[in-house]
This record gives structure tokens, C-alpha cells and sequence, in this order.
């Protein structure tokens, strides 16, 4: 007996994909595999039951606690970026990918499939775990090209249940809500303020300001306000508390792996608070050697992760890096929110790299300092002088 | 006749230079110079007529249309940032000691002098500039360690007039105003909203949103709303628009030259809008790899800049390569100024690598991007499978 | 009438290509064109010969002096090297393909065509010129799957004379010629000495050393020992020098584009020579700041290289920096060359970073230096300390 | 009592600084700490002995063991390299540095000296370690300016037997001998034969070249010609063996930490091959993103090195990433050695991410790549295109 087990979404893609499977491919059992990353319950449920519907059979995974420790606390330590993306859907593919070939391999299946386009990232974000393995990939809807349009026809003639299309593509999950598509491929529109449902608007915020103390321990974010909490939970709240306040919108030009450049909406209230801290606590307790190659190690972290190449095991050379850096990254920093700003007003940490005895106006000290100024630009001014 | 020749702001600092350079130094003649970069008008009408009471000589030179565009307008190209710092101050002072540089060659001096201490930044940014020739140099404060009670003691009894010490040490050009000392030292301290002159505070901002566009030719900013204007003029009239809306202030741990780790605050709204809205159009016009090495251009610029070694070839190198990149960046950026914020919202350009065939559904292409996928962590997976 | 124009080389695979376009892709006429990059006279002229049997025309092109000037130039100032390799196949395609594309266009064809398999580097180089018009891009090697035995069977059908299949795949012109394939995939296979044809085995060359003088102006080789000559000449002089002294042998594993490891083993005089010249020169001339950046630049514009890309506008931006840093680097350098080995024993430049003052036991300055220690390594001190 | 702990080298400078310590600094008593890591038998030998004139107390530490453990090792794993420099007398330093400071804590000593002068490298790698204790650091030859002649009749008061002036300064350790200063200091000078002790020149070398297998666990070499050797007697026997045909030679110039460039010479056979095999092992074994990536982490831990900033955490970082990298770095690699030459004719790995399947002529799979070659240049293309 053929089977396949698919990364199933619930949405229009993946739920053509099921009939397809069936009917294009020849695949006897389809198994529909839903993991929870934080998508909104409403939309679990939705997906869980229309899955029900279509596939042979339905595994839904809660894999939020993995999804944050193995993957959003990492990204947190690596100031997670890609060309100002916070990199959520990325993130989260490989865990989905995973939990899915888990699946195919506990049930013997002989294939995984996703129900990416050819256009995306997310297609190769999928392939680069799925092929990592011997169970053969399937691809529909990039292999069919199958269109949207040709998706809801059908869609309709297998009774697939599907409001008219949506106006944008979203994707949603713990650390952020991405939204693409339709008039806002145009690089030059205004984003309408629809599209935004994590976030209020800035005149919509509380007029009072909001001071906020997020403590982080090696570079992982523990506290809230002097308070322990895991980690969807920590994420959860700063998410509801930032989007009141409107903070963490982005709207970008992104180079997609493939070349296009893409214009982009996002929306993570979380993100923004954690990592702007996050980098704040880094400037207060490393060296300066350390800042400026962290910036390289973390500039190629986000670019691997962006790409999908978690498997790569560069990777894992870069996690033990940032690792290593992240020993003394302990300490408070606080955040003052307000009408879709959040700024930083205050850190302080044990392992301050910072002394007031070495600010004091000290009298003994400063004359020995021309030694080190006789040496600064020390070469460039045997050019100059040589040309006067 | 010993003749020195003293980079001169106004201040404190500078104002003891005078009499030390005559009396500690043995200087016969000391002509102070005033280098106007865009600093409060009123700074430096006090700063000339104090002189005048205590100089030999005062030269005032307006050299504000040549920092705009021999300094500012590279540092746009460059998306100057040092740590998250406009790199204000940085990049004034090299064009300082230049002017200084000047009249003491014209003027037959034999040495040059800064008043800076031996524990920031700027002695070395002057020093490297006055060092670069036959000059002597002098720098009395460091050389004798001198303290601003010192200073006070000192002043009083050569009838300087001065009111009582400043809370915060304040420098201010077109380009950023800067505050630090006493409690903002402190990591932790949470800046009073009084440091703050160019901007309000958020609740004191507007509450209906301003939308601007701003036009740039080869990385060069040259229109506000469709009109065109002077780069003195254009950076004026944004740090007054920005500031009604309290854009741009910074609070950042930042790494001195030698190594000391401080706090420092900043406004600068024409700044934050400026290099946002350029390094928004350059992801819209500059191909992914040109991104990327120019991300390591930029940054190293910012360190070179910082440091005051403008005189470093490598300066030369770094603008050769920035100035090449900047040939297609001319296009328009949309910005929303609302309550503290700028938010890019729109951009257009006539050189941009975007394309909306290029993002239609097309039918016939995406099966070929397997081919693609096939090669994508192909090495990793060789690994990967080979652990099985 | 439908025409096609062809990247020819005289070897198997563009030989047959010719009869293919015809019969198989249905090309009236097909124009080869041979494009003198270097390769050995005899190729050339055997590759001519052979064109004008198979062919509906042949233009063959002396591109020497445009690829010295506007390739190997731009190389050598780019110490150009991809993990070890200096680029000699890499760096001629573009050029080989522009010719193409200029012939196709004054022809009017409206294709391009090139041997090249799906396997290797080539096609990429190939086509990311082609693509770059608005011709049609045809690669029936890559397209049809063809292996060097059905080639071989399809040669003989259309009376195309080869002797039986070579044992490696040799690619040669005026800076390198490369040998792979065959049991030299084995990356612990040795080399046997028969692969090498213009450098002689250590033991063969002559015992005496020879001492040789390059001489550079602004990063180009413009005299040898002291006699000035033009760039092809010069390349070919110490491709023969060199030769005769065993050395510039490379044997390395290399990551083509897209992925796969492959041993290659490379004969090179001239380029060992030059660039061990070209680098030595820069280090006593150039800033170490420069170096330390020039470093990374040399390696971006070796990766853009090999990948094909001289169309990414990148490829612009480094030589704009290069070009800039490349003004100082004028003077001699002395290379001693003996049995495989070509050492560098003396350097000059009027633009020496080297004074013997400055080396001089001078007495009155080193207790300043104190000044320097202090800052040297500052941040970590204050880590240690404070964990003792 | 006042105690001072001497890092004593048994030289000149080290010598007089005993009784200097003495006379112009008030110590009471002078331990002289001579620490073995590697230097000639005889050299250390009189070193004792002549310390045990001059000093209070003499300590020999044999050093070599951890030298190769903690030092040499992870340099090999990191490739390293300083502007082609093997960083012998650089790693050292801190060792040697280290040793004296425990004397110093163990003997209740308030003080740690060197020998070093104020212009070069070593004063700043000595002081970087000693600074991060409580100790006092005193440099007499740096404090005091003394130059060599003043040195000379210094020791002849007191008795200190020194043959003349030495031509050249040397400094030798298990991995390299540096010579420098006199003639050599001229960058144009031709080094005389006579300054090399561990290699023979070309032609004294043997005829017949001679094939050597190095074998590497995670980056370390542990066997010879497949017998299993620990460190000291693996490197001691490479560089008499590379010796003996000429290998190692290099002949620079060098950028000082203070900014000087200097022209350098060193000798060093073992780390020639070693790093030469290990680079080319790393070659086979790791991914192309690794390769770029460690050439930065490389460059950077050996500009950490030269400086002598070992305790920079950045260097601790470095390492992890480095560690994490070299896990799969098991193999072996084939050197022939010949005429002064060491060439890598063969290596085998177990994780080599070669695959003959992969390069065999496979019938079916090549069309694909077609998929790949289409974003090969994507963007670069969308430039080009709208320009004509």
C-alpha cells in the first residue's frame, strides 16, 4: 500500500493537495500531519476538522514548548534577522518538516508531501529536511502548477468547504503573522490597516505609557517584570501586551531565495520587545571583539535560517558560538511601550562591562593616553605626510 | 613668536585652553577657531564673543554646506551606524581639525590644540587629523589632567564668565545632538524627559499622522514632498518635523575607542528618517549579494568613521566601492510620522529589481524550481544521510 | 531561417553539438565560433579546421589581449583565488560568451548555444551571460542527457574524426590549464606525472636558481627584469620561465556551484608568480586596515568569479574598491625560482608603509607605548578581574 | 620584602633587567622563570646557568606538553595564520606569560616582569596577561628606553658574559624560529643562507622526494606514516624531516600590532605540512558553508593570536565554533616532499562529502539543473534586461 504523509495547513493548498495525492499521484492512505506552532486555535480546530473530512487520517502536534526552546529561544541568542525579517515562518518549517517525516517513519510511509507553490521559500524550507531522508518528496502544487483559481475548482467539485479567496496570503504562528499578496506585491502601496490583527493602530494605543522589565538568563528570556514564566507563555503575553500598544509592525522589500524580491508585511509584537532587549543586554555585557564577529555569526545564522539550512552543519557551528557568548547575557532590561514604539530606558546586569570608577574624573590618568593616540592611524599618516 | 592655534566651541574646556596655552605652554598668540556645523546659533554667537574676549584672534567659518555634502551625504550612502549611533559628533570632528588644520597653515602657526580629555573619543578623531602634519600638537586638558572643578577654579580667576557646571555634557551639530554624564552614566537610569531639546515626548507628539516623501538621485537625498531643496535645508527642515513628532531619540551602550563602555543619548530625527528611507530603497534597487557585501562596506565605514580615521585609505577604498552601488539609487520612500515613529509605508523607483510579471501566478514555470530544490543543502545532505 | 549561434572549442561535445542543433532542435544554420582565449595554437587550428566541416560558418576570434587586459588584469589587482584555485577556466567563459553573444546579435540568430553538461560550473558561466539577451539559450548536452559515450557513437555516425576519448578532461588558456576526470576523481589518487604538460616534476628542473624582477604599476605587471612588456607577452614569458622550474601545480578539492566536491589538479606558472608578486607588493604598501579588508573583497570578487557572475552589478562595486586601493601599488619584487618553488625575497615601492626611521633604536620613545598596553585588551581585563 | 617574578628568555634584555629590577626598581628579590616550550637544549641550559648567577631563585618550567595541548593544537585546528605568518612566537607568549604569573601568586611575589622593548609585538602580549591579575607589571627595557649598546655596557659591570652583538634577533619554539633585525630590516634585502638553522636550502636538499601520510582525529594530527605519536615527538620529528628537504621558509612583511610593518623571516617545516594537510582534510570533510564561514572564524582567532588576546571571551568563542567544525576533520592526508616543496598528492576521509555516484555520468538527471540555472544570476539579469 502507497502511502504519503502530508504537511497539512488546513488552508486551500494543502487540502486540494489530499484529493490530489489520491487521485494524481496514486497514493492509497494520505495522512494529514497538523503541528501546532501557535497558529490561532480557531484555525487548528478548523483545520483539524476539515482534515478529518478529506484525509485517510489526522495527526495534530502540540509542538510549541519544542518550537520555542529548540527554535525561538536559539533564534533569540542569534538575534534572529533576515534583512529585517524576525524570520517566523522560517523558523518554524524545519520543526513542521521534522514532526512530519516522524510521522512517515513511525508509519511507514514511502513519501512526505507539502503543498508549497514554486515560488516561495517555503518549498525549499520543506525539501531541504524532507530530502534528508530516503522517502520520496512530493510536491503538487509546484509539480501541477496549479493555480488558485484551478485550486478552488477543485476544491468545489470534491466539496471542499472554502469562503471566496482571501484578499492576502497569511501565515501565523508564536512569533509572528505574515501577510503578503495582492495589492501589497506593489512595493509602493500603502499597507491598508486591515491587514494588521495583532497589532492596533498607533492612535488606537493607550495614551499612557507602559514600562515593562524582561530579565534574560545566558541570553534566554525568563522573567517578565521580576515574574518566572515559560516560554509560550512569556511569548504569548509580551505578544497581547506589545500589540496593544500597536509595536512590532514591519514592511519590507525581502530577497527571496530564489531572487524575487518580494514585499512584505509582518506583524510580532514579542519579537520586537525580546530582541531589541536582547541586543541591548549583549552591548552591556560583551567585549567589542565580540559584538562585531557576533554580527557575523548572527547576520549568517539568520541567512541559513531563512533558507531553510538548518541541517547544514554550519549551523550547529554557529549555535556553539553563540552559545559560548551567551554565558554571561544575564540581566534585566527595561522597555518603555508606547503608541507603537518600544524603547529601551534602562539595563543592568552582574556582568556589566562597565564600571563607574572607570568614568570618574579620574586626575592621574589621561596623559598616558597620547601613547595610544601617537598609534591611532599610525599608518595612514606615514601616507599622508609622505605625499606633502 | 609662538603662535598655536585652537579648535575652539565655546565651552568650558576650550575657553581654559587659551590662557593655559599662553601661561602653562608659552604660547605668544592663540587664535581660536569656530568651526559652524549646524550648532544652535546662539551657542555660537556666546562662543564668538567669548573668544574675542580671550583670544588673540577669532576665526568663525561656516562650514555647514561642506559637511552636508562632503561628510553627511557619504554617511547616508553608508547608512553610517556605529552600535546604533548616528555617528553625530563622529564625523564633524575630522572636518573640525580640517578647518584648524588650515588656518594654522595659513597663518604660520606652529602648533594646533584641542581641549578634549583623555578619556573620550574626540581627542583621537582630532589627533589624528593634527597629527597627519608637521604641526605640534597640544592638548592641554589631557596633558594635565585637568577637571572641570579645576576647570571652574581656573576659569573664575581669569573672569570667564560661566554659569554653574551643566548637568549633562551636550554637543550638537546638524546632524545629531548628543547628551551624556552625571546620572545617565548609570546604565539603569532611566533618561529624564528634560535631555531632550530636538524632540518631544511621544504623548506630546500630534496625534494625526504625517505622511512625507522623500526623494533621492544616486543615494543622495534631494526632494521633500516632491520639492527640491539644499541638503542644509532638507536636514533642518526634517530635524524640525521629525522633532514635532519625537523621532529619533537613541539610548545605546556604546564601545569607546579605547574600550570604555558608555551610555549615551541622542536625538536625531532628520537622521532616523534619512537612513531609514535610504536603506529601505537600496533593498528595493541593489541585487541580494551587493546587500549583503555592502552591509560588511557600511559597517566597516561606521568603525572608520568613529574613529576618526578618515584619513585611512581605506576610507577612500570604502567610498569607491559605496559610491559605485549608489549609481541606481534614486527613487521616492513614503514615510509615516506618527507619535515617535517613522514607518516606511510605500517606495517606488525607477531602477527597481522587482517586477510584477515576475510575481504573477504564471502557469507554465514552477515545475523547473525542482531543479533548483535538488541543489539546495545538497552537501548537508550527503551528511545527513550518511549518519542513517 | 532559424539560426543558432555556438560556443565552439573543437572538442567532442561542441563538435557534436553542431549536427544536434540541426537534427534534433531544428536549426537552419549554425554558426561555431572559436574564441582564442590562449589554448595551444595547434587546438585552435585543428579546431578550426574541424568547424569548417560540421559547421554552416566559423568566425574564429583573438580575444588574448581583451582577456589579459580586461580579465587577468582585474584578476591579479583581485588576487583572484577560489579555495586555492586561481580561476583560469572561470574567469575566460564570460569573455568566450560575450564574443558569442555579439556574434549571435550582429547575425541576427536567435539563439546562443553552448557543449557544456549538466554536471559542472560551465553551463552556469555559459548561461548567465546568454540569459542576460533576449536570445534563446540552448544546451543540448545538458539537455539531452548526452554521455560521452553516446556522443562518441554519434560522432562516428556523422564523420566527425576523434581519436578514441581522452583519459582527462584537459581546459587550457593563458593563465591556466586544468586536468580532470578519470582516476583523478579519486581524491586520494596521486597524480601521475604524464598529466602535467607545462610544467615540468621538480626533479627535472634545472639545479641552478633563477632570480627574476616583476615590476607593477598600480597593481598591474608591467616589466620583467626591468624590460617592459605587453600583458600577453609577459603571461606567456613566465608561463615558459616558470614551466621550465616546475612550478605552479595545484591539486586541490574544490566545491563547484552547485554542490559537488570534486578533485581538480591545475599547471599555472605565471599566475603562482604574479599573484605571490602582486600580494607581497600590497603588503608593504597597503594600510593594514586595507589588507584586512581588501582580504574580503579579493574573496567576494574570487566566489562572483567562479560563480559566473560578472553581470551582478557587484562584480562593479569590488573593482571600484580594488581599483582605488590598487593606486599605491606600484614597485618590484624579487622572486627567487628554483625546482617547484618560486619565493619572494625582496620588495620596493616608492609607496613603502616602511621607514627606517621608524626601526631605528630611537631613545626617547618607547616608554609612551605604556600608553597603548593600557587600552590593548582593556574589555577582557575587566571580565578577569572581576572573577577573580 | 619586595619580590618580582621574571619572564626570563637567558638573553641579553631578560639578563640586565635582573639586576636593573634590582638597582633601579628597589626589589629585594628576582625570580627568573625560564619556560620550556620548545627552544634549543643548549639555549635553555645556559639560560639556567646564567640565571642562576644573577637571580635569587631560578624556575625551570618544561612547558611543552601544554604548549602543544592547549595551544599548538587548537592553532592547527584554526588553520592558523597571520598574514602568512605561523604565529610560532605569538602562541607562546601568553603560555609563557601564564607560567610566570603563577610563579608570582604562588611566591606571594607583588610584581611580574619582561624583558620586552617598547617597539614591539611582545611587550603587548606579555602585558595583556600579566594586566589581568593584581600583580604590578614592570618593563624595564621599555620603561627606561634602554637601547642595545646601553645594554651591552650594563652587563659588562655587572659581569654578565655575552659574546658581541648577535647579527640578527631569533626567537625559537617547537613551532617556528623567527630571525629578524640588521640587514634584514630592509625589505629589499636578499636573506643570506646563514640565517636559517632548520632548513637546508633547495639544492642541499635530497634528490629523491619522499611521500609522508599525516593522519588527523577531529582536527588533530595524532599519526605519521600511520604510527600513532603525541604531539611534541609528532612536530619535532616533521620539522627535522621538512627540514631536511628545505621545507618552510617564509620570508614577509608584517603588520605590528602598534602599526609598524616590518620585514620578517621564519623557519617552520612542521607547521608548513601540518597546516597544509589539515586545510586540505577540511577541504573534503566540511560543507562550503562551513569553508566560508571558518576562513572568517580563522582570521580572526589569528589577528586574536598575534595580538596576543587569548583572554579575550571572543577567543573562547572562536574556539567553540572551531570545535563544533572539527569533529568530522578525521583522515588522512598524502604530502610529497621534495626540493624544498610540500605538496598534498592524495587524502581519504571517512566523512569526505565526495561521492563517486555523484560524479559518474549518470543518464537522467542533468535536464534538471536547467531549474538551477534559471536563479543563477537571477537578479543581476533583471538589471541587465532593462537597460537594453
Amino acid at each position: 500500500m502507497k502511502r504519503v504523509v502530508l504537511a497539512y495547513s488546513g488552508g486551500l493548498d494543502t487540502s486540494v493537495c489530499i484529493p490530489v495525492l489520491r487521485e494524481h499521484y496514486g497514493y492509497d492512505e494520505v495522512i494529514a500531519v497538523l503541528v501546532d506552532v501557535g497558529q490561532p486555535e480557531l484555525d487548528i480546530k478548523e483545520g483539524v476538522d476539515r482534515a478529518k473530512k478529506l484525509a485517510d487520517a489526522v495527526t495534530l502536534i502540540d509542538a510549541r514548548d519544542e518550537f520555542v526552546r529548540d527554535y525561538l529561544f536559539p533564534l533569540i541568542k542569534a538575534n534572529g534577522d533576515y534583512e529585517g525579517y524576525v524570520l517566523g515562518t522560517a523558523i518554524a518549517r524545519p520543526l513542521i518538516a521534522k514532526k512530519v517525516v516522524e510521522v512517515a517513519q513511525n508509519r511507514d510511509a514511502e513519501a512526505v508531501a507539502h503543498g508549497c507553490t514554486g515560488k516561495g521559500n517555503d518549498q525549499l524550507r520543506f525539501d531541504a529536511i524532507f530530502r534528508a531522508t530516503n522517502l520520496a518528496v512530493v510536491a503538487p502544487v509546484r509539480e501541477l502548477s496549479l493555480t488558485r483559481e484551478e485550486e478552488h475548482v477543485y476544491a468545489a467539485k470534491h466539496n471542499i468547504a472554502f469562503e471566496s479567496e482571501k484578499r492576502w496570503s497569511i501565515d501565523e504562528n508564536l512569533w509572528s503573522r505574515s501577510i503578503e499578496g495582492s495589492e501589497l506585491e506593489d512595493p509602493a502601496a500603502h499597507p491598508p490597516e486591515e491587514i494588521y490583527k495583532w497589532t492596533v493602530s498607533q492612535d488606537a494605543a493607550p495614551d499612557k505609557p507602559e514600562l515593562l522589565q524582561i530579565g534574560f538568563e545566558h541570553g534566554v528570556p525568563v522573567t517578565l517584570n521580576e515574574e518566572r514564566m515559560d516560554g509560550v507563555s512569556l511569548i504569548t503575553t509580551l505578544n497581547e501586551l506589545g500589540g496593544t500598544h500597536g509595536i512590532g509592525r514591519t514592511d519590507i522589500i525581502e530577497d527571496r531565495v530564489l531572487g524575487f524580491k518580494a514585499r512584505e508585511n509582518y506583524e510580532h509584537p514579542a519579537a520586537t520587545m525580546l530582541l531589541k532587549a536582547h541586543r541591548d543586554l549583549e552591548g552591556l555585557v560583551l567585549t567589542r571583539n565580540e559584538l562585531r564577529f557576533k554580527a557575523a555569526v548572527d547576520q549568517a545564522w539568520g541567512e541559513l535560517v531563512y533558507q531553510g539550512l538548518l541541517m547544514d552543519p554550519l549551523y550547529d557551528d554557529l549555535n556553539a558560538f553563540i552559545n559560548q557568548t551567551q554565558k554571561p547575557v544575564t540581566g534585566t532590561v527595561h522597555l518603555k511601550l508606547s503608541k507603537g514604539l518600544a524603547r529601551v530606558v534602562g539595563r543592568a546586569s552582574p556582568n556589566a562591562l562597565y564600571s563607574p570608577a572607570v568614568s570618574f574624573d579620574a586626575k592621574a590618568e589621561t596623559r598616558i593616553v597620547e601613547g595610544f593616540s601617537v598609534y591611532h592611524g599610525f599608518q595612514s599618516r606615514m601616507i599622508r605626510r609622505s605625499c606633502e
